[in-house]
């Protein structure tokens, strides 16, 4: 479990930073190599090599370098693991959601639903 | 676009943390005070309230103050902004294998497909 936390600590922190999103982006398309990679983004190939490096720690990319080429792609289990995380607390939402319209129907004079006037309290 | 961006670069950051994830797993289930919060996890009032309010900067999560009782609620759109991108890539993704599996279905002798092989090279 903390393992698993801390896997999702890494794929989270990697995803913050807009230019590692476009390179997933991108991998999501294919494989490509870091030279492929750092092309659109016009940086250093040694700033792209660091979010490669970051990307990789947290899962979600893998690479190999087949001769003097490092070709890159994308680990889909990792991003499934932080769209499972994100889906499961929408269904959390969602079925509290349907728990209050449920009440509120069966108690139509109600203006809110008495579980949130509760919570409000310490 | 670069709003959007950020929007999206704070929420990850902000579900980086562990405790943070489980924050708004809780408030999934309804909205909470700060103690009952910060009741799970051990931790100091002054820890959650700094976690709360990089919930609340990501626009996770909003809270309102009614007397001397501060009660949170988690802001679904935020959460489905993360979920959208993250499903997004995964469309992308299987996209990209039912191309592929088409294309092996097509030309059942090649070992793999021919675009992944070109972009092994610089």
């Amino acid at each position: 479990m903390l393992q698993h936390s801390s896997s999702l600590d890494l794929a989270f922190q990697a995803l913050a930073d807009p230019a590692r999103r476009a390179m997933v982006e991108r991998l999501c398309e294919g494989p490509a190599s870091v030279s492929e990679l750092a092309q659109p983004f016009g940086m250093s190939l040694s700033a792209i090599v660091q979010h490669i490096a970051v990307l990789e720690g947290a899962g979600l990319v893998r690479s190999q370098k087949t001769g003097r080429v490092r070709t890159c792609q994308v680990e889909p289990a990792a991003l499934r693991a932080v769209e499972k995380w994100i889906s499961d607390r929408r269904l959390l939402w969602e079925r509290r959601l349907d728990r209050l319209g449920e009440y509120l129907k069966d108690n139509p004079d109600m203006p809110t639903a008495p579980k949130d006037k509760e919570q409000t309290h310490d």
